[in-house]
């Protein structure tokens, strides 16, 4: 027998390891390969920016409270927010969907509905994929194209001690709102007659279900005349992408727990769920919010950016990410994000 | 109750025409979206080729018969293909993949030395994907970048009256080996201990489990100063792949039976199968050689080339596209290429 691993004894951060180890990049205009949130490819010009999702049902989403409409919308909201997250303007999409023969032409086209509204939302061109079947769920493959001009590019590993770290909107809506519908499907499964009881969770359920990339954030930087010394988006959750950034800068940081922009709404019904509002922003993904770092020198500007708060800094020791708590305890940050495996 | 349309009442090429229907196109570098081989956007001094496909377990490919270094390889040579099929130049990909938790960390090597040699086969450079879990089957999902200069590119729809039609390589042998493959299948099924009898059979096994992208026929139109008239790739089979140079040039098309490549193992297998070999090569699909139309002044170049054959000529009349016979019998050509639903 030949020795077997298993694919969670290393995760998926394991595995894309592994993988970026064995390739070897040739091409001279290939700038950024694997390891960020888009590959960067050199056209003269400007760079071109290459990212890619592969949504999967029951994993990704689950279909029984997922309105078609509404996935197709944020498949393409969530690889524009990849675009975001190296400072860049998306332009164009491909879409590629392996379709079960449960869904009825009017299904597709209710997923589509929703993927040209995000396309029209976002400005960006629908330009190709595959359809093909499946003979089990739904699987949607978008990969997103964008461009930023060279000196805006922001990579994961350019924050420095002292920068101030960013993030836009606010945090654990997504996972709240996942919860609530998690909650009602089980209800609802152990008595089908029971109406789902949703009301006034807009937010948080739009949040999951609808989550808009922050192209805004990237043009108010523009504005401002601020280029972030690093950036990514916030899909995992906060914790999880903070020691992303930390590890690829090699730096530490400090997050203030204080500090974090957690909804009124969120902090209510975190505590029905009994939790931390603070542990739903650290840990509950897929908020699909930036987080960045700026130089100290850029304090006013972005304090002054509506939506945007600061909640920490970097450092240069080796005390890796704390979260720092009012009463001056801290406490180490672990990646608690998805495991895909 | 709302009205339900099945998937298969419209199709692959029916859905796609709804959706192509469906788009808008707003940036003003996109020159060419869904409904070529490949997506088209100005980069200023050439043009980008994006092409993008979606293999799913049990609709693309076997598990039971199909080494992993031999699909991963397959995954790249089919994205490539669609590159070539403009008469460009693959330079990079993306790679996603949706894997169940069977698969071990070794079965996902393998996959990836099957993906990094043909990178490394077909020069291009792997910049990104995305990994994620599966609850049910494998999927993967490639992206293919390319280059071409603008005055080589190569649509579907440039053939004109009179344009010969030429072929790659020789085809029906992907068909064959699948057929080979799914027979010894059932009787390994019907008895465990019966060894598969596949020997002698290498080249249709290959050509099916492990399909070459025709990097070298672009090289050589290029060296013989040959740009295309119309060209693409054949993946559904060269009956259907001919009605779309048909439909899309707005001409109709002779094909002459006697004068398709076809390989001396595959005529004696078909034989075997039942079949005549110029139905696996019209319709067998798969086999990823290139179709391509071009002027009669180029009649001398293309006749000597190696590796490509005249098989017909384009026509304006209104009869369709007719495969004829040595006799002078003529048949329609109808598509009975892969159903995707």
């Amino acid at each position: 027998m030949s020795d077997r691993t298993e694919l969670d004894e290393i995760g998926e951060f394991g595995l894309i390891e592994r993988i970026t180890k064995a390739v070897e990049l040739k091409q001279k205009d290939t700038v950024k390969g694997i390891g960020d949130d888009a590959a960067v490819i050199d056209r003269g010009d400007y760079y071109e920016l290459i990212s890619t999702d592969l949504l999967t049902e029951n994993i990704h989403f689950d279909m029984s409270y997922t309105p078609l409409k509404h996935l197709g919308y944020k498949a393409i909201s969530v690889n524009v927010s990849d675009i975001c997250a190296m400072n860049g303007t998306a332009t164009h999409v491909t879409v590629s969907l392996a379709i079960s023969n449960r869904f009825s032409v009017e299904a597709v086209d209710e997923l589509y509905a929703g993927i040209l509204l995000a396309c029209e939302k976002f400005n960006v061109d629908l330009i190709g994929g595959d359809t093909t079947s499946s003979l089990s769920g739904l699987t949607i493959s978008v990969t997103a194209f964008g461009r930023v001009a060279k000196d805006k590019i922001t990579y994961r590993n350019g924050a420095k001690d002292k920068d101030l770290i960013c993030v836009s909107g606010d945090l654990g809506a997504a996972y709240i709102g996942l919860q609530l519908l998690e909650r009602e499907k089980q209800i609802w499964k152990e008595n089908p007659d029971v109406q789902p009881d949703l009301e006034g969770n807009d937010y948080v359920l739009e949040r999951i279900l609808k989550p808009e990339a922050r192209i805004d954030i990237v043009e108010l930087l523009e504005k401002e005349g601020i280029v972030p010394t690093s950036m990514m988006d916030i899909s995992d959750g906060l914790g999880s992408e903070v020691l992303h950034l930390c590890k690829q800068s090699n730096c530490s940081a400090r997050i203030y727990e204080d500090k974090l922009p957690i909804d009124a709404t969120v902090s209510i019904q975190a505590k029905e769920f009994n939790m931390e509002p603070s542990t739903c922003a650290m840990n509950g993904g897929e908020d699909y919010e930036l987080l960045f770092t700026v130089k100290q020198e850029d304090f006013h500007k972005v304090n002054a950016m509506p939506e945007v708060k600061i909640i920490g800094y970097m450092e240069d020791d080796s005390q890796g990410a704390r979260l720092v708590f009012p009463q001056g305890e801290e406490v180490e940050i672990k990646a608690q994000g998805w495991k895909s495996f």
